[in-house]
């Protein structure tokens, strides 16, 4: 039923086709941008601004397009409240007889502004949406809805051209602003989700990395003994993965940072004595704490997620020469979390004092390391460690 | 441009704003059923269905309409996979000479497939995609793609009235198609993500509960203890929350939740010769014991999102009557989560063996939480107890 000619067929389908991409676009900042600069070009207005509802604080926040004479937001108007005059006016209805279509042109603003058929509250409101304009220098605004919500209001400028925008132009305009206010909602929607997913994964790891580092605190002489394990594994992972010696997803890091945060869990169920024992363990008490491991896995073995992790857990006292605990796996049969553990938990054992022998110097820890490549240690991972150590990094 | 007559404007408008509505619609299932029904029900057709990509799998699904004869997925068909004759032809492109705008006719695909001036290869895949087109009994198959993915396929059945559809006609279900797979797709992206947030709560609460389980078995005579404490607190919590006493949302239920599996958790850093010694404890020991609140707090304070959470942790030992420790708070400057953590505390360790007493019944336990009432426990929240126990829920 539309009809058109040329150039102005041209920008609407242009603008349509924009508006219905978007749905799949979910950065609402580059979403909008790259609207309202469409705007400006296509349709040829001297600038343009979308005024879009922050639910949250349930106030406007103005984005606006430069425009080709340069126009910027005056200051103090880039965010508008909710009684702001141009929302309350969209909000309680436009009213029919002095606004057509529910847009306001500022023409008619100023009109009702002084009309004397009009009631003295709309002639106030008319008066203060009509500043409120001058101040955007807007020639048209355009409300968008979802349900009951006042979504959005479209601002435009001038016509380069000059002359008013006729009716049809507005109603393309009011429908184009709907698709474009529901697309930056749905993305902003997006947005919030994936905010929401990133605190909850801080959430998480912070989490663990405080119960670690307390269960930790149990053990007098390895304080900060987790979370140094934890920093040379995803370093030691990182570097693998950058040598594509294993296929290391996210996934597989995240896992491994689990596994390295509790990796010792086990220990609760060691008695602090055997713990924290001054001088050599006796066989009896050896057996009891080479139960860590499995004891660790009883701890988290119930939970789905983290299926992988408790690998890491189960196995970081194999060795590479089978001679390990608890299962006395061999070589490459280790899954690769766990061989990665226990690098780095040796490493830091050596390099920390302990009740029964004092500290090694980091040389003399990554010459023991290298002396048990094949042996105690997965000889991929014994070569990131000397790549470390060369580049100061241990 | 688009001219169209009564019925047929209708339908167009109403089936391509249901389609734009969508876009905040996040409800995958029901849209696509919405969406096949408003099909056979507004363009008058048989039957109408979508095959849509599951992008993990690389299968296309399909959903499908009842539609007015009954029509029904012949067994086997509700899914295909990628290397179905339909999604090869219209993933190899099909072949403008025989296919026109991309579409394909139940009839073109038969007439291809004996085509003498076709290539027997393009004449083999027709006869299977009329093949495939026969069992689903459509007449058109709309594809749309997003980027370099077919996103999905519309299935048309064959329209009530007879004759084949215009080429305006199925111009409109490609921009609709494309519509409506953009729409789905962007439902299916928000159910991911929901999805995602759903496991890593669930991760978060389950692994918080694994470590304290743990810490619970420390203390050989606390078993379950904090299991026990964090269900009772939440249904109190829930009963004050029904009875509108105080304001309490899924963040405080939820905060409240990881404050009850946390209240002990400084406990790590108590001897365990303190927290296992059988008979009463001396003033020195007395004193350590109770710095249990303040040792929780130090594990978990720098977790910015377990502020609220905190709370519970450091003041689950506050008295009423401004008796208690570390501060000696009163009444309700209590903070609720703590005043509701320390009945439930008090009432699980009331009625469980102790080093130094054996456990109270039930009722004798109620009856001392009424009798503290004022005194050690918040009244409204004894209150509750009184009715859990009326109901046999303690």
């Amino acid at each position: 039923m539309r009809m058109g000619l040329g150039r102005s067929v041209d920008y609407k389908k242009e603008l349509e086709k924009a508006a219905k991409t978007m749905i799949l676009v979910h950065e609402p900042d580059a979403l909008i941008k790259m609207i309202v600069r469409m705007l400006v070009q296509k349709v040829r207005i001297t600038h343009a601004g979308i005024l879009l509802h922050d639910k949250a604080r349930d106030t406007y926040i103005l984005t606006v397009s430069k425009g080709a004479a340069g126009f910027k937001i005056p200051a103090g108007f880039a965010r508008i409240d909710s009684d702001n005059p141009l929302v309350r006016f969209f909000k309680e209805g436009p009213d029919k007889k002095y606004f057509s279509e529910g847009v306001i042109i500022y023409g008619e603003a100023k009109k009702t502004a002084v009309s004397k058929g009009a009631e003295p509250r709309l002639r106030e409101l008319a008066a203060k949406v009509a500043y409120q304009m001058e101040i955007y220098e807007a020639v048209a605004c355009i409300p968008t809805y979802f349900r009951d919500e006042l979504l959005g209001i479209l601002l435009l400028g001038g016509k380069k051209s000059g002359g008013p925008f006729s009716r049809d132009e507005l109603s393309f305009f009011m429908a184009l602003a709907s698709d474009v206010a529901m697309g930056i909602r749905n993305a902003q929607l997006f947005r919030e989700l994936e905010l929401e997913l990133d605190k909850r994964k801080r959430l998480f790891i912070n989490t663990t990395v405080a119960l670690a580092a307390a269960i930790d605190a149990k053990d007098h002489y390895t304080h900060g003994h987790t979370a140094r394990v934890t920093n040379l594994s995803l370093e030691i992972a990182q570097r693998l993965k950058n040598r594509n010696k294993y296929a290391i997803n996210d996934k597989a890091m995240e896992d491994l940072q689990i596994a390295s945060l509790l990796h010792d869990i086990g220990k609760i169920g060691i008695p602090e004595s055997i713990l924290n024992k001054e001088g050599s363990l006796n066989e009896e008490e050896h057996k009891k704490m080479r139960e860590h491991p499995i004891l660790g896995v009883t701890i988290i073995q119930a939970i789905k997620e983290l299926e992988d992790a408790v690998m890491g857990v189960k196995y970081h006292h194999e060795r590479f020469d089978g001679l390990g605990y608890p299962e006395g796996l061999k070589g490459e049969n280790i899954p690769l979390i766990a061989a990665i553990i226990s690098v780095a938990d040796s490493y830091d054992a050596m390099t920390t004092d302990r009740p029964y022998r004092p500290a090694m110097q980091k040389d003399a820890a990554l010459a023991e390391i290298k002396r048990l490549s094949g042996l105690q240690f997965n000889p991929r991972i014994v070569e990131i460690m000397a790549e470390l150590s060369r580049e100061d990094r241990l």
